[in-house]
């Protein structure tokens, strides 16, 4: 809840208005609930400004998160705010008519994943360079990285060179410590307390 | 991210299914962004499971988180979820036709807010007992606990022996300890690093 004070005012020769409207990369990170969540909150400020948002799921059941999924195509096609095109790896990319890693018997899963995973950070560097969206929510796109599978370097760089004014958040455990340093707005998601602790297994409508 | 393996199987005398479906109170506090937003964010899936919702947001402006109520309107409204009641303390609740209190000039305008602030539990009570919600987002209702606006340990005993399934979630920092010792699921968000510690205010679409 900032107040809306900047605590130091940097000596970069930006006006107020042109460091206010700077396009920021955010991070969800840590063990706790409310990485995913909180991205998908954003989402509806974006959306409530008339945004087009681009969401890339970066997870492996096309099933997960489907309750946010729902909402906000249902946003996207109300007319009211802004327009939503959500993106699964799940079953495979969307853009891809077929995969190009097939996961035949007994081969080794991670590897389609790591491809799948590429493949979808290649379609967001096409479309950070048409700026196709305002606001881009990368769920997930830290197990990737924290994986090895996206070189975090490139990340960095792409993001940083990105024109216009586009916003990404991306969520997931063990950010990399270069996304960190690169990165705007960082929370950390620390976990409390979670029912599971006490033997109790996820439900809908909380969960999923 | 749980997947769904809860550490300890407790000897509670529930089944699984009893267990699962128990309903939840969820504190998300710290000083970091996202509290809120991830409250909203579930929202999203309660919306998703045709829950009936009802947000009181306990904030002093009735322009904040303008994003999240127009899409939760337009959601609650599209027929397809769940329907959603957002009540805001802002310009005084709407199920109030005039404020008891007024805040006179010179007023002590936290007199004014705290009286406010205990209406919103008054009714929070009224819906707990009616059953009116399955999903409740108090939205900052840390902050008049933390003032001791609102009795705590009232507070715990009412949402101890609330009836049926409704689940809960109360945002803001400072949630007093004796909240987050009742509470199923707590999540603290703590600031890594905000565009604010480095000069820049805060802007639409991200903030509100």
């Amino acid at each position: 809840m900032p107040q809306g004070q900047p605590s130091v005012v940097p000596d970069d020769g930006l006006t107020t208005r042109q460091r206010r409207n700077r396009p920021l990369v955010m991070v969800h990170t840590g063990i706790g609930k409310g990485k995913s969540t909180a991205a998908f909150g954003l989402a509806l400020r974006a959306w409530n400004q008339g945004w087009p948002i681009g969401v890339f799921q970066f997870v492996k059941s096309a099933k997960w998160k489907v309750g946010e999924e729902n909402a906000l195509r249902v946003l996207g096609a109300s007319g009211e705010g802004g327009t939503v095109d959500w993106h699964k790896m799940g079953e495979g990319w969307s853009w891809i008519q077929r995969a190009p890693v097939e996961a035949a018997d007994g081969a080794d899963s991670n590897l389609v994943n790591a491809a799948k995973a590429r493949e979808g950070w290649e379609q967001i560097k096409r479309d950070l360079a048409a700026q196709t969206y305002r606001l881009y929510v990368l769920d997930e796109f830290a197990y990737p990285l924290h994986w090895g599978w996206i070189d975090v370097a490139e990340v960095v760089s792409v993001l940083r060179e990105r024109p216009g004014n586009q916003h990404v958040v991306i969520t997931g455990r063990n950010a990399p410590a270069e996304l960190v340093e690169f990165a705007d707005l960082v929370t950390d998601m620390s976990k409390v307390k979670h029912p599971m602790d006490a033997g109790q297994k996820g439900q809908r409508g909380i969960e999923w």
